[in-house]
């Protein structure tokens, strides 16, 4: 009697992937394989609208799953209300090919595959356009860090991107926009591990994490820094950032090795 | 045996209309025919609610069938809590004649009416008491484009209109307050299509859409970039409009042929 | 067999009162009598911390019975879960005089008490220390009338009173606030009818109207008005009240005998 | 037969405690002793989430049994939907020593400790990162009395500490934050039972008083008072605080002997 394949590989699916010096060159997926990564990418975006960052549809979160190479995220100006697990666009990061889903993904797309590419650490982004952390983009002002709540999340300032050329407006603007953040982190040598969102200027922030849920978190508590720095320079024009020791302790405190917030 | 016409014509209704150069000289309707388009009104007016734009019973919303040139609107001064479907009042739009529905229409009908007559591809108005909209309004600040939230819905400035003169507010105030936004948007030819709202100075703002519910995003939309505007200034009182370019970017990636955001 | 007296007068209360110049010089009452009103001023305090304007246990309505002679007031520091209709303490307006009730009145009663007798027009008044009417108030500053939504329910300015004396404050210092509300309307002749609230300067808004329901509702859209006229002056610091005829137009829409909003 | 010691004791714990010139040389606890402390101690942190005062995990509450010694805590890092009241951390006031729970305290447990220790008379410690206080922290700027919502609750200004010195943030930061918190009340003679609370520099607010529900409404209080000064200073930048007299009244109407607010 023939074996009952069906039954010894309920949920087969085959990935093949080839990679050289890092970089896949041929990847391979069958199947419906990233139910789980679909369910964490859906549970954060559903998240990210009940933390009120989002008006209408103005957002979106992806997460990676970075053994597969591949990244999830919410389809294109679908409703809160109507999304479901199931529209989950999943794409390969090195190509950007849709793998699995039938809708059209998120049109920030490549903003957010450039990002997974170029921080090789990072597991999920967010994109918002919350209203205070919004307020400083369109003023072209970064955020130093005034407090203690800035040092949980964020080590230094949060950079905003210079503005975008004409023809980086014109061609592969979201592309160009994942650029632009980029090279901002470059110039500056800032770590994007460390200073984990940046505000695009006249645009929004994009903000990231180790995890997608860990980039929710980091776009809430931006939001409510950017709230307070915006009443901190109507109370006192001339405050400056905190010193480095402090943004020491309370980052160190909460992230690396010599973390003791939280259970272990 | 005489035909039962009742069960023959359970639903019928009869709608007369002589239009001549586009203007509908003669227009008979009979029955109650506009079921859809009041329950479609009622969904905004309630959303509308919801949406935290109206504070007590500053607010209405209105939608047309423009074959039947017809407009659809919340009664006056009942509150959202008391409101039914049936309590949504039908009347023409070249006339202003109820055709259906037995309570006073909002006091703000001969504006909507006005929109309607004058901007001819325009579906749905909503007119609020939004906090920060209302806050430019009283202030007599238009709204400059500081950012892409702003593009992705207004192309280019949100205007503010004149004051209305003693006569104008004395003798049909509401019918010149559709007057001066109109007049606001030929003078320095605002499509309306393009900008879909407006600050009434010293009252607050009218926002419209092709359809009601897209009346309704419009003015979600401008009551969070009035919001961010506010607190743009006060980071940088020198912040000016973005590029041209941009807002050609972002207003055309969600509309006209060339869109790509959203769902095919 | 003697009469049934309970079952003749199950609801019977006996209410006396002998009345000089329009002044009760004598009253008395029996019996529950005040069911309705006691569950109106019950309902009215319960809308007002349901609509946002008190936080933790500051704020109370009241209302009143003129035929009666009396005013029904929230009890001192219950929590608002707390809190049963049957809590709602009675008194006479001429004398203070609790008539029903056994929890001690809230503690600005003589304030309410105050303001029935010298505004004989007035049904209901509600106290708050709502966040942007307060911010006038701590700030001394009244509230000129910038929009449509000021002139709907005021009729002018919303003025703010001279500070206590240190007398004033030491004895009777909850009448006084009442006798420095009357005086700033006497010496102006501001018609308390017309501008249904007050900031006491240091403190807070007073706010009334035709019914407790209507001071309510006049406390909610001040608070919107505050919040929008701090957001005005930063944008537009030469800003100035709306044109009397703008005024005249939008109150009268809303009150008195050329009222057109609203149902018939 | 033995006697059967589990019937005869089912909820016997030993506590034991040795004090010397007010200060316990020893204690001793066995079994589990402080249900209802934990449980109220977990009501208070669910309640400081609902208030709004707390984003993400930034905020823990505390309550203490004076009798016993002991202090309890929300442990560290812990989601308010995760939590229940057996995670409560039970630790002894005067040695910081853990009694009773398996998770670890909340990271700013030296810092209520210190002010148990150093206020004898405060039975509940709230920190918050709220929105407006922690903006008047970031600032550096105290919090005079503007009003009567303020004498209320804080007989006089509310303090800002001095910022910690690179030495003090380096080692045993969150003790030496209690210890700049109680510098500044002892250095300004402010008595900690009628001021309830402070901001820590570029840090956020700690509240406190007689009990941690008492605490909690403080902290509440000082939210709204800070976003109320933020206005009444763009309003009016000249305002100054309310005057002796005026803070006597408030306050005393509350606290103490004289108090005649709520029930008696």
């Amino acid at each position: 009697m023939a074996p009952d394949f069906q039954q010894l590989l309920p949920q087969a699916h085959i990935h093949l992937s080839w990679i050289v010096f890092g970089k896949p060159l041929f990847q391979y997926h069958s199947g419906m394989a990233y139910e789980q990564l679909k369910q964490t990418v859906f549970d954060v975006n559903i998240a990210l609208q009940k933390s009120g960052l989002v008006v209408l549809t103005w957002g979106n979160a992806s997460g990676v799953d970075r053994t597969a190479g591949v990244m999830a995220i919410k389809p294109s100006g679908v409703k809160y209300d109507k999304l479901a697990a199931s529209d989950i666009v999943v794409l390969e990061i090195a190509t950007g090919k849709v793998i699995e889903g039938t809708a059209r993904p998120s049109s920030d797309t490549p903003t957010h595959l450039y990002l997974y590419q170029q921080f090789p650490n990072i597991g999920g982004v967010v994109h918002t356009h919350s209203q205070y952390a919004t307020t400083f983009a369109q003023a072209h002002r970064e955020i130093p860090c005034l407090g203690t709540t800035h040092a949980d999340h964020f080590y230094g300032t949060v950079p905003c991107t210079r503005e975008l050329t004409a023809a980086e407006i014109q061609t592969e603007y979201e592309l160009n926009t994942g650029k632009v953040i980029v090279e901002r982190f470059r110039t500056d040598k800032i770590d994007p591990d460390d200073v984990p969102g940046v505000l695009v200027a006249s645009h929004a922030p994009f903000v990231w994490g180790a995890t997608a849920q860990k980039a929710l978190e980091n776009a809430i508590a931006l939001e409510s820094i950017a709230l307070m720095q915006l009443g901190a320079y109507q109370l006192n024009p001339e405050i400056r950032a905190v010193p480095q020791v402090l943004l020491d302790k309370h980052f160190k405190r909460k992230h690396g090795p010599g973390a003791y917030y939280g259970q272990k």
